[in-house]
Order: structure tokens, then sequence, then C-alpha cells
């Protein structure tokens, strides 16, 4: 497969055409941003980690049922998926208060949720993804009520799938953060599953092992990476 | 109708009990916040008008079926209404687009709006009254999905009332931020309805008539307070 024309260029990754006007390449950077792009640096080797993790858990919640945009691994940094229409919408599931939940309620960082909390920030950079509710989706149309239904459901499958299979490995799922698309009218779910957008905590030492190393300069940033890559992948780096 | 201890001093109100345990009497002050009360001032008479606006509103809300806290105007700036156990939560319903909306989601003001949007804050001045969603209202337990339901139906009637009592008067209702409490169990309408906390428009020159005349410094505060009491209590002052 080919790349051709650079479509997209974001924080964390690089979106190419293909020959095949339905599949793009998603080629993972090293560099890392925080505070809406406020701080920025590089996490060595982050994008080789990152394509192998969102690899095998795409995988994997392919294998439960829940369609994703993943077609396959094509190298270290590249990963061949279906194009999508995105739905600009960050979808969040929180299983443990932290970040900017606790922030917004006031609660401390590490109470487990009674259940579940799905938030939806619009996904506008120039706005700082604010945090908006159904009727706010209604008015700017950035999706129907159905799909809104069908992602909300389909948020919380894959939350139970994850914490299910990180949870074997030692990882606590804390929270994460998913984005939707449209592919040929059919939802899947798109983006990635990493460090860089969920929150992941060892399960005995509480230790944190994501992007908040580096959002809070807490040190040994890729060592972090590089371990929840070795517990999800398995294999040696 | 005896005041007795003082129980609550804000930004607008004062709260006393009486010697029926089940009524309060609310004060209405002069003294104006905005920005989380980073700004402060005076709006002279301002208590009086918003006692006199609230009375009508309250009683034009019963008798339209819409139970409420208000049991009397008592005199110019006492309210004799019924206790509440307050719900911590603010409920804006919009028509137009502006203030908070249109900075969230990066709407230019004065959009109409297809249908009233509604939002949920929370009441915490500490935490700047953040946005919240129904997830975050079930983790704080700040109302059972059987008021939310209650309070959104209720909302949306209230608007569609106040909407045409004001359309008659000349004003276009932009916003407005409503409470709900818990009398004996009962959900009623609570707090006050002024342009302290409604965004109302001269139907003809789209001049604000509103507290966004302090906020702003648009001048001509207390006319838009006066010319607002004059339309809605048809009486000189």
């Amino acid at each position: 497969m080919q790349r051709r024309t650079k479509i997209y260029e974001g924080k964390a990754k690089i979106l190419y055409e293909t020959d095949n006007p339905d599949l793009l390449i998603q080629h993972f950077k090293d560099e890392a941003t925080a505070f809406d792009a406020k701080k920025r640096g590089i996490i060595e080797q982050k994008g080789i980690y990152n394509n192998r993790i969102s690899s095998v858990l795409f995988e994997y919640l392919e294998q439960h049922g829940v369609r994703t945009h993943f077609v396959e691994q094509l190298s270290d940094r590249e990963m061949l998926t279906k194009r999508l229409e995105i739905i600009k919408i960050e979808v969040v599931v929180r299983n443990i208060s932290a970040g900017s939940l606790s922030k917004r309620l006031g609660l401390e960082e590490g109470n487990h949720l009674r259940e579940p909390i799905l938030e939806f920030f619009y996904k506008d950079d120039a706005l700082g993804d604010p945090l908006i509710n159904d009727d706010h989706i209604r008015l700017l149309d950035l999706a129907t009520p159905q799909e809104m239904r069908a992602i909300r459901k389909r948020a919380l499958l894959v939350n139970g799938l994850l914490r299910e299979f990180l949870d074997e490995r030692n990882l606590i799922l804390v929270d994460f953060k998913l984005e939707f698309g449209r592919h040929h009218g059919e939802l899947l779910l798109g983006d990635e599953i990493t460090p860089d957008g969920c929150r992941l905590w060892d399960k005995q030492t509480l230790d944190k092992m994501d992007k908040d190393r580096f959002r809070r300069d807490l040190g040994k940033v890729e060592e972090a990476y590089q371990e929840v890559y070795r517990r999800i992948c398995g294999d040696a780096v």
C-alpha cells in the first residue's frame, strides 16, 4: 500500500491517502502535546509503541464485536485504516475520578465511580475542546440522536472490554478518550487507543503509566509507554 | 409575617426564617455581581424592581399550572416563599445564542436556535458553576433521574409561557436561569425570575435590557431594569 497525499497532520499522527479511496495510512509520531498544545515535547519511540498498542487493542475489540476503522498494521509507525468521516466529538469514559473531571466537580483524584461516566467534548482546538451536552450536539449537527445512542452503547461496551483486558495485564483503566466516524454510513470506532488518550495506573503501585507522566513532569515517560507496550503486546521492543 | 434568623445571604438576596418553619422571607438587594463575583456594583432600586417582576412572573406561571415557591409579595423588597431544599443545579434555557453558549461553541450572538437548548450547571461558587451532564448529576447525587425528567419538562414549559408573556410586552426572551427545590418532597420552581438571570432584548431595537448592561458596562443599567419592570408590571414606579 503506497502513501499518497498527506491529508491531515495533528499533534501525534499524520494521515495519508492511499491508492484506495476507502483506505488511509495513519502514521504515529513521537511528538506529544498537553494543555491545549501549550506544552510540547518528544516521547522517544512513542509512535512505535502507540501504533502497536492501538493495533493490538483494535484487533481485540474487533474480535469482540466492536467495529473499528482498523485494517492492519503496516510497519513500525504505520497502520492501514478505513477512511472515516470523523464525528467531531471526543467521547470520554471514566471509571475513576482524575484529570478534568476532578477539577470540574471538585473531586479528589482516585475515587472509584459507582458507574462509568460518559462525557462529550466538542473537537475544536480554537475553542479548547469544550464539554458539551446532547442539546449542543443537536444544535451543531455533530451527530444524529440515533448515532449518539449507538456511541454511548459502544463506548460503554469498549470500556467493559478494555477494563477486563487491561486488568489481566495489571493495568487499571482510569479513563480514556474515543473518537468515532462514519465509513459509507456505518459507525466505526476511529483514531487510536494508546497511553496518549488513556489514563492507565499500575494495579499494585497505582503508578501512572500514561501521558500524565509527560503532562505533570513525573519523569520516566518513555519507560512507562514501553512498559504498557510490553504488558499489552507481550513482546520485547 | 415576622423576619427571624437570617439563614442565607447571597449576591442579590437574603433569606430569613419566619415563625412558620415552612415559609421563608426572600429579601431583594440592589447589589449586583458578574464574572464569578469578580465584578461588583450597585444597581439602584434593583431589589424593588426584581421583587415585583418576580412576583408577577411567579403568579403568572402558577396561574398556568407551574408550581413555584412563591406565596405572596410582602413589601417593596420582600417576598414570602415556601421553604425549599435547593437542588444544586442552575438550569439554563436558551432560545437565542448569547453569553457562555456563544463562547463555548464559537457561535455569534443573536442566532435563533432551531429549538430551545437546556444546560445544567453545578451550583458551586468555588468551582465557578461548571457545566455538567446527566452522568455528573447522577454521580454527585444532585437530583434523581425522575426529578431531572420533571425539571427538563418544567423548564421548557416555563420557557414557552414566559416567551409568550414577554413577547406581548415587546421583550425577547433570549435565555434565562431557573432553580428548583423540594418542599415536602414536591418539586417547585424557586429562586427568582428577573433581569439578573434572564437575557431580555427589546423586540424592535434588540437593545439589551438585562444584567448584560452591567456586565459589559453598556450604561443605562437602572433605566433598563425600570423599563422591564414597567412593561411587565404595568404600573409606574
